[in-house]
């Protein structure tokens, strides 16, 4: 639900924030590292986590997962079917998570357990920018299917991820599309300081890299 | 901006209602038929707004469009470079249109000159379907890039509209998805008393189809 009402807009940003700090401080307090995954429906959040923990847990990372959709358990069930330990979020209406939601679906972890949290947003690539949820690290995702324009439609969620991530560029051809072109708008967006990361997590490519990226 | 605030949103929705109503009868004056196309990013809505106006244009049907991003130009050029005359309409923030931003659009058209409206609205699977725009059908579309699970994680928006286009149909294999579970999945949401199109714009399949569904 969306209403401009600069006032209220920034009471709610507020609260958002406050609790996102009890959040990150949580999290901190198990030494847990977290990442935030926000991106539209069918950049490929959910298979690039999947692959993500899989070498994580490999390393023996222990990783467990927030699964965020407006309804439904589909991710929440492709996590645990993977292995991947996970909790279900539905947010009912809203078109994102917050900092409250993931405040209630911690409660359900046990962090004693874990070493990092991975946070999938609610597929969408607007909304999500405005809420930050306490995490370490904010990912966009996006996907070589959306068409090259993406970047220059989308500057908020661009500008407030830490990383940019390009997925499923093994089907960037047949989709007749040019990676560059959405590389080169993200890299002239964040002014050359900001690199995409290209991959592909169905191939298995281009994860390590983002696994470096993200500090691991 | 999303705010959740019971008594505020009705207030807005009832605005957004009003205007829509002003809308609708403003566009019916000039016996003028509008369609709203929601659906993700990337799922095509702008090629498919471009071959269905091509093929009405064809046959003497006076076509513009109303291009909605969050910024930027790039579909309103993607219509004009088509020959398909057309008005930018950025929200700047927000991540659907409403239909005040439709009434200021539609008082950039010379109506009078008009047989069809097509309504590009953000590319957002959310939060378009709470505003409706005034137009006479509201159509959402969604492609096989995006995954089988679409409709499960996102009833609000299918419920809300009158017809339901799952594109590129032509790189389901590509990628990996069945068609037919986003389709029975469709049925099942309403009652099996609709119908999901299934088309692939870039190669032309199933447009006619779709005319036929919006009476045309």
């Amino acid at each position: 639900m969306h209403i401009v009402q600069p006032g209220m807009e920034i009471d709610v940003l507020k609260e958002n924030n406050k609790i996102a700090n009890e959040n990150y401080r949580l999290l901190k307090s198990h030494k847990i590292k977290s990442v935030d995954f926000m991106g539209s429906i069918g950049a490929g959040k959910t298979a690039l986590i999947i692959k993500l923990a899989e070498k994580l847990r490999a390393k023996g990372v222990r990783v467990c997962a927030i699964a965020g959709d407006v309804t439904g358990a589909d991710d929440y069930g492709r996590f645990e079917k993977s292995g991947l330990e996970a909790v279900n979020c539905n947010t009912g209406h809203e078109c994102h998570l917050d900092a409250n939601l993931v405040k209630k679906s911690l409660a359900k972890v046990d962090l004693g357990r874990y070493d990092v949290v991975f946070i999938e947003n609610v597929g969408n690539l607007v909304c999500p920018a405005d809420f930050p949820l306490g995490t370490d690290y904010r990912v966009v995702v996006v996907s070589t299917t959306e068409g090259d324009d993406m970047v220059r439609k989308h500057h908020d969620i661009f500008l407030h991820s830490d990383i940019a991530i390009l997925n499923k560029m093994d089907i960037a051809d047949a989709v007749g599309v040019d990676p560059n072109v959405i590389m080169e708008d993200y890299k002239k967006l964040t002014g050359g300081l900001k690199t995409m990361y290209p991959c592909s997590a169905r191939k298995d490519e281009g994860i390590d890299e983002i696994l470096a990226a993200l500090g691991f």
